[in-house]
């Protein structure tokens, strides 16, 4: 299916970009012809999760590209409920706002939506977006997904009140944005510098605007959102030449402006700043349609303009080395299933290649956590490392698709924001090169560990080292100077205790492993004895990790099902939480007694009865099956846990149920936010049969495969191909396993086993095979020498 | 007198910079001992202008530095209420809040006072600055006089209330803070990032702060005051170890601050970002004085860091280094004379090099007009440019007293600031790179005309005349569209028009003189034919300057002494304007007759009966004899006329006047803005005897000497020597005058006269001479070749 299938895919892509693809999806336009290719199966992946609890963008971006150009439906709410709008687009709005630059994939809080532009036909410019309820209000036009298209690289819509074509393409640094106006009606467009994702007054501190002598319009913000004051500055240079222009400064009830500069009438300039900028730009009768090539830079305009220029050529040279780019990295991993999950696969595959995000400029420079510029020396810095999530799968699947480089790009990110950190720490939550302090734990750290331990070369080992070492024992972070005193977090000092306790012992455990296998057994030893801080904090009594004080009593009450931010636990209770032991499930299972007791634990959690429960106060706890979220990170290995307790048919019943419930090809087809590719990556994995539970580990466990067919053709120029002979919907168990034609008996696959290449091929069968991987020395074990 | 004096200041500096130099002037260390060295006649220069309408700052600051650093003793005054503390201190007040890096000099309106530091001595320290009503309500303290020393350089004071003794010393980019506190006391500093001058709410746009490994403490702050969105970022080293801290963040009702990052206590952390930030550090017991070594940067904290590496030592190397460069500068022109006068004479030329300012980091960047980072490439970029003002005299007497390299970089700075202004023009009126459009005209065309007339070498005449030529054809700025189309700016079209009409004129004839020189005649003749647009907006019927509407006749009603904001003159009327024609000063009186009608209008301006106006309203007029606003601009060259009308000892006349008057070498010795040394530029010309009515004829005018020697050591090596023979108060008539021992029939010197060398004597008379120089041909003529 491979070589026809991408064949088909490059004449698509030029149809697209050479014709107007709304024309395509165009009522007016008809039914498909006859001679028209094949969409790929990834043809709609970017409106999956837009809807629903997903929190995906539908615009265009490149592959970890630095721009993501897509529409907002809605930027005007207040921050609680701003959070369905995380990504400016939500599939049920009736109306889009306008078109911005940057946008997250799936992220649980959100900012961003940086330099929304509107483009506006005729002769009145409302320079104000207007009530969706009142059409003609203001600048945002109605829309109808009839005449929408979304494909990885490419978004085009009609806007119905204006009959303006919209389209719009990425490449690593630039985005174009193209339009097509009526014809007969001047041609303007408003960059509102006020709009912004969760966005609240105050939220921009200044921003400026001006024109520079050939034409191209550059300016720069600067907002306190998410991420504490937040600079970032634009290039946009349009195709045709600016007939006028309008720069105003919206802002009332200021003390002091002080003197203003040369004008021609009210605010307007060849240069304005203040903190309500919005721009009306002029360009008249065009007979050819607009194009605007954008960029953006965190370092200054210059910056932005080189990024500009570092991408030559406009919508039509951009959107076709894009298209292609994704071809090529969806087409990567060729694969037959069913139609549905086919789509659902590439739609999670797709999510998977968005960040970390290109974040230096062409030059290599960028804006730090400190708020200074750095010049990145051999790589390519990037940003948006969301890495509570995306330590779990997300990165492990990036060491499989993603080359050497990119994969060293971001491990030395990671060590230059450390670098460069006032906290001399790994990132937390970054974006932007930007310190968010969002979520626990240090999971840069086992992103390190993992790269390193797979054999990623290009970064300094001792530096990582360092900086992770730095980063476990930086004491005024999240409790570890108590955690490095008591062997826990104390509840009483720190809240979500029970879960700090935990997280920092996993990472504490890739420490260890990263530390070992480069020599440093001092290093190793005292972070594998940290590794073991997770006994600290589970009481065997109850069998459920919980949070302690530092009298060295639990809290009480205790309540499993409680959720609370501020609880004892991190968007999560005792159920997700406790079964947190990666690095040491076994030992984690001795204390619950029996293999017997952990299935039946494991069972209790899957099938609890939610009916007394209410969550609905809970943010990002969404694809509840009992206390299993699916929806949530600390869920995400659960599934797979049987397979440790010997019983891989529990998992891949489980891993059937979630599949089912949790994933569908739809815009409302993601049960939770896509948190920057986790819960894509979880699938992708998944669904191809296996799933890396601990990443330090270098296994992956064996769960069961979800397609036909599939084969990783692996950075190293392998090819890694899954089988699943008989799958169907009936013959939902594993029957028996080989690898590259040899019965595997064991329920994991090592590292070096997949990047070698060859065949892992599974038969299905409509019973369980309760022999299969159930022995001690079958199972995927526990690397903690202190269980083993 | 010259050789025996500066050796006595050499020792004088050193004796200051080791000894704790507060009880120098302490009572309690008793009456000065014999074998004192007798301070230098610049001793109190800082001071002069401190009180009254000077607006000088007592503070450190090396020549054209970077640093002012210098005590504030309120800044938490509304914006009209801030006008008398400018500069951050007032003579009249009781207490010190701080010391902070940056002032003006003189300047009317005001800002900066960035990074204001206080030491705090004990155990309980106040993060609020306190009522200077309730001792002890904060950090502020009460400060004497009487324990008070300022003279270049450096300065000292001891804080009553905490009995700590503070010196403040400065180099080209860095300051250094010297405290000596009470024995047994602990030491504190409290660093208030929301201090600032023209303070307002919501100035602080945003500010930072942290903690780097070294101990070094670093930040920043952006504020919206007079310019635009300024940054601004410093560097802070101590001389000894942090034993605490606490940042803290006193903003109130703020929507939403994002997530905490790591912290102690209430947000208490190593960095801390936010609006409204005060930091506390401590020290400890200290058995030394505590050095707090600063800088600043525009363009990033490395750069500030870089800053303070860029000059080593502590506040004994600085200050020697400093101070011996101030009796350098100052000692070049040793002076006889009346002990006020000479006292008066040095206040002056000390603050004469002040500004423009150093403001390229130690590496040639800096942040320009378009907020963007510049590298300046074979010169130091400066800034602050009060324009307006300078253009006068104070760029004439720097063509004199400095070297060169300084002139040659004052030039670069302003053409590197229009090839990235985003309006392509000429600072109006910039400080810290940024503009802020205040006051009128584009008078850095005559600043570098003048130098290139002059003979300064080292910029681009090509890109220098470009340059002017684009600032003065600028349509949107000021009124310059219409001005082009009508010769005139029509009042209902522009503000100040009057004003603008005769000021553009003159800069517009010195971009003539400037491309005749050049041999480009094209450019010459259009500027040439603009120099006569004064024409355009003089009545010669009322015999005074007058706006005009865009159908061509004078508004109405007209009363010459009023005096408003928005009116038809910049801060002045028709009395002070009308006799604004430097380049045409007979085409001018031509309209107004014969020379006694010149004359009789002169006296009635000088003597005009005031009792029947109020001018309480007005900001910058201060300083009236009659009609003639000494403490204002535009009248400074008025004086002078008499000589072009052929009456020379009626200048002499009017210049005694004025300078008895106007300048007293005490805190309230200024009568208005010194305006960045414009004030002071007026009486160091004028003391030698010479005034340089229009920059860019290279003339000067004889006015008559206030000394009795003047020795101008030129940067060239030559000497220039003023000799007054017989100066009393009684000779205040010039009898006759030599130059080289040859009688000067004529009223005026050339530049070349004075650079090569030689001797002006003036020999002193009590009764007018009035036959020298009233000849047509004697008399300082006008350069316009529409009149000559």
């Amino acid at each position: 299916m491979n070589a026809p299938l991408r064949t088909g895919l490059a004449a698509l892509a030029l149809s697209l970009t050479f014709a107007p693809a709304w024309a395509q999806t165009s009522p007016d336009a008809g039914s498909a012809s006859q001679g028209e290719p094949v969409p790929p199966p990834w043809f709609e992946a970017p409106l999956v999760g837009t809807g629903g609890e997903g929190h995906t963008f539908p615009g265009a971006v490149a592959p970890f590209g630095m721009i993501q150009l897509s529409p907002d439906t809605d930027t005007g709410c207040k921050i609680r409920e701003c959070y369905a709008h995380a990504a400016g687009y939500r599939y049920e709005d009736p109306t889009i706002q306008g078109f911005s630059l940057t946008h997250f994939s799936g992220a649980g809080h959100s900012d961003l939506g940086d330099f929304l532009m509107m483009p506006v036909a005729g002769d009145t410019v409302p320079l104000e977006p207007g009530d969706p309820k009142q059409p003609g209000s203001g600048y945002r036009s109605r829309f109808s997904h009839s005449r929408e298209m979304a494909r990885p690289g490419l978004y085009s819509v009609v806007l119905d009140d204006s009959g303006i074509g919209a389209r719009l393409t990425a490449g690593t640094r630039v985005g174009v944005q193209q339009y097509v106006f009526p014809k007969g009606k001047a041609a303007h467009l408003v960059l509102d510098l006020r709009s912004s994702l969760y966005n609240y007054p105050g939220k921009t501190l200044w921003s400026s605007i001006r024109i520079r002598a050939d034409g191209t319009i550059t300016g720069s913000r600067e907002t306190r959102g998410w991420a504490p004051a937040r600079k970032l500055f634009f290039a946009i240079r349009p195709s045709a030449p600016l007939t006028g222009h309008a720069f105003l400064n919206k802002e009332e009830k200021v003390e002091y402006k002080g003197f203003q500069g040369p004008s021609r009438g009210a605010d307007d300039a060849a240069q304005l700043a203040g903190r309500a900028l919005v721009a009306q730009l002029d360009f008249g009768m065009l007979d050819q349609p607009l194009e605007v090539k954008v960029a953006i830079s965190s370092v200054d305009e210059d910056g932005a303009i080189a990024n500009l220029d570092s991408e030559p050529g406009g919508f039509r040279e951009i959107s076709n080395k894009t298209t292609a780019d994704w071809d090529k990295a969806l087409g990567a991993i060729p694969v037959q299933g069913s139609p549905a999950m086919v789509k659902t696969f590439y739609a999670a595959l797709y999510h998977t290649m968005i960040a970390p995000s290109v974040f230096s400029d062409a030059d290599g420079r960028w804006r730090g956590p400190d708020d200074q510029v750095h010049a990145a020396k051999g790589f390519t810095f990037h940003s948006t490392f969301s890495l509570w999530d995306t330590f779990r799968a997300e990165h492990p699947l990036l060491l499989l698709t993603q080359g050497e480089q990119k994969n060293a790009d971001f491990v030395n990110s990671l060590i230059a924001s450390q670098q460069v950190s006032p906290f001399g720490i790994l990132p937390v939550w970054q974006f932007h090169g930007r310190e968010t302090w969002t979520m626990i734990g240090y999971h840069a750290v086992p992103v390190i560990a993992d790269a390193y331990l797979k054999g990623i070369k290009g970064f300094d080992p001792n530096a990582a080292l360092d900086a992770m070492v730095k980063s476990a024992t930086y004491g005024p972070y999240g409790g570890l100077d108590q955690h490095m005193k008591l062997g826990y977090v104390p509840i009483d000092k720190e809240p979500e205790a029970a879960s700090k306790t935990v997280e920092y012992a996993y990472d504490d455990w890739t420490i260890a492993r990263m530390a070992s296998a480069m020599g440093k057994a001092d290093i190793a030893a005292t972070f594998e004895k940290r590794a073991g801080n997770w006994r600290n904090s589970f009481d065997a009594k109850t069998g459920f990790l919980r949070a302690r004080k530092s009298d060295g009593s639990y809290r009480t009450p205790f309540d499993p099902t409680a959720i609370n931010y501020g609880s004892d636990y991190t968007e999560g209770n005792a159920w997700q939480y406790s079964w947190f032991v990666p690095q040491d499930q076994a030992g984690m299972f001795k204390l619950l007694g029996s293999d017997a007791a952990v299935v039946k634990k494991l069972d209790a959690m899957f099938d609890f009865d939610n009916s007394k429960i209410d969550y609905s106060h809970a943010e990002d706890i969404a694809g509840l099956i009992g206390q299993y979220i699916h929806g949530n990170e600390p869920s995400h290995h659960v599934a797979y846990l049987y397979s440790y307790a010997g019983q891989p048919w529990r998992t891949q019943e489980r891993l059937k149920q979630i599949v089912e419930s949790q994933y569908k090809p739809t815009p409302d087809g993601l049960s939770g936010n896509d948190d920057l590719g986790q819960m894509s990556a979880w699938l992708v994995f998944t669904a191809l049969g296996f799933y890396p539970v601990a990443p330090g580990s270098n296994q992956y466990v064996i769960g069961r495969p979800f397609l036909d067919r599939a084969a990783l053709n692996l950075p190293n120029g392998k090819r890694f191909t899954v089988v699943a002979e008989g799958l169907s919907d009936a013959n939902k168990y594993v029957g028996k396993v080989t690898l590259n034609g040899k019965p595997l008996a064991r329920g994991y696959l090592t590292h070096d086993e997949i990047v070698a290449g060859g065949e892992l091929k599974f038969t299905m069968s409509a019973t369980p095979n309760k022999s299969w991987a159930t022995g001690k020395a079958a199972r995927p074990y526990s690397m903690s020498t202190a269980t083993r």
